[in-house]
């Protein structure tokens, strides 16, 4: 098993620069490889431009191959690429961004490039994502917080981990609010889902996974969620190897 | 047009009792129709037991069942019906009670009862629904709040109403927080859904529907969305019959 995945909670932390945070991990995760080149995959990101779908994802390509261009590497996106699967069978390296999971999905498999991701990920092929990019690299979009404003071809997602990320993840609500809190969301996807655990990524945390070894990076404890189980608070320090068993 | 309904944004507000301040408007609903039982939709409320889903529905029949008891209605669940769209078509009155809606709406779809409860809507049966039993109401799920722990047959909803509601619509994230606001997953929604009005519907507030009559109750002001409008704000004295249109 040759996966290589750096999964992020969230691009941003409140009132820093775009991609602030997770700079320094995004730079010394593709330094650790070969990759010169970043296939990016914007499909989330569906809200960048008042002038509809195609010029968001210009934008947000933009934004993001500045960061990387910081950091000495090379962003390019699929939407501009004349063959999707191509582009990600000739892929040195691939980052999936953040935004609306549903729409991210539901382009996933009209483009047809999940199965060839997946392929790829368990090659070797560095995969980060953020937010929704993290996400979608769990077995379903169950435990997304976003909206469901189109239907995907289906729920499934990469499947190159065994457990579901809720990204985002925080502990209240709005005061005064009537609504779930996340963990009663959470517990609402148990019910219905007992095998699988949940891991509530709190924000400027990510995950590390090589191989068959994962480690928790980030200040905050991650909240891990089983039916049947206690749920629990893991540091960074913690052995979260069960995750993948 | 014979549609009779009740759209309820949340059941109770904080620190209320359950279905604390629906209660008056619930009543005056059934008082104004001739039905003396209501039969209940139970299936959003996927974790009122730690014993299972039918546990859930069982407690959640039981809570609903005491407040309309106190209304002077018989309420009786469809969970425990032998025939389920049977038993939508003899209905006197349905009500949809809150909670996740992917649980509903796939439920819906595998009990085969979307279709003959549009159809008695359009007949003149008396709807009420609150949260999920609202946004089910609607077209499509597609601007529910919820956790997607299950992927429905379709997203498909009854489509009583021409626009989509927005349940439990509050104006701000808890402090600090990196993720979307409620009102950029909507102008996400827009962006793919450029047809659809979206009813940002707040807390302790209601929509009345009443054939092409539509009136909205409730102290805070109706939030209004569509590609390619301003946005704009709505008080319970203002005319939005454009939304029936």
């Amino acid at each position: 098993m040759k996966r290589n995945l750096l999964l992020i909670s969230n691009s941003t932390n409140y009132g820093e620069a775009y991609l602030g945070w997770p700079r320094e991990y995004i730079k010394s995760f593709l330094n650790e490889t070969t990759a010169k080149r970043v296939l990016f995959i914007p499909y989330a990101g569906v809200n960048l431009s008042d002038d509809g779908l195609m010029a968001s994802f210009d934008a947000y390509e933009a934004r993001v191959k500045a960061v990387f261009a910081e950091l000495g590497y090379e962003l390019y996106s699929i939407h501009k690429e004349a063959d999707a699967v191509q582009a990600v069978q000739e892929a040195e390296a691939i980052a999936v961004g953040g935004g609306n999971t549903f729409y991210l999905v539901y382009m996933m498999h009209k483009m047809k490039i999940m199965g060839a991701i997946r392929e790829r990920v368990f090659q070797g092929l560095p995969y980060m994502g953020w937010s929704a990019g993290s996400n979608v690299a769990c077995p379903t979009l169950r435990t997304t917080n976003d909206m469901p404003i189109i239907e995907p071809e289906s729920f499934a997602c990469l499947n190159v981990i065994p457990f579901q990320i809720n990204p985002h993840y925080l502990d209240a609500n709005p005061e005064g609010h009537g609504g779930e809190t996340r963990e009663q969301r959470i517990e609402e996807f148990l019910v219905v889902n007992p095998e699988k655990y949940v891991v509530g990524l709190r924000e400027a945390c990510l995950l590390r996974i090589q191989g068959n070894k994962i480690k928790h990076v980030g200040g905050r404890n991650l909240r891990v969620f089983k039916q049947g189980m206690e749920t629990a608070e893991y540091s960074s320090s913690d052995n979260i190897q069960f995750l993948l068993d």
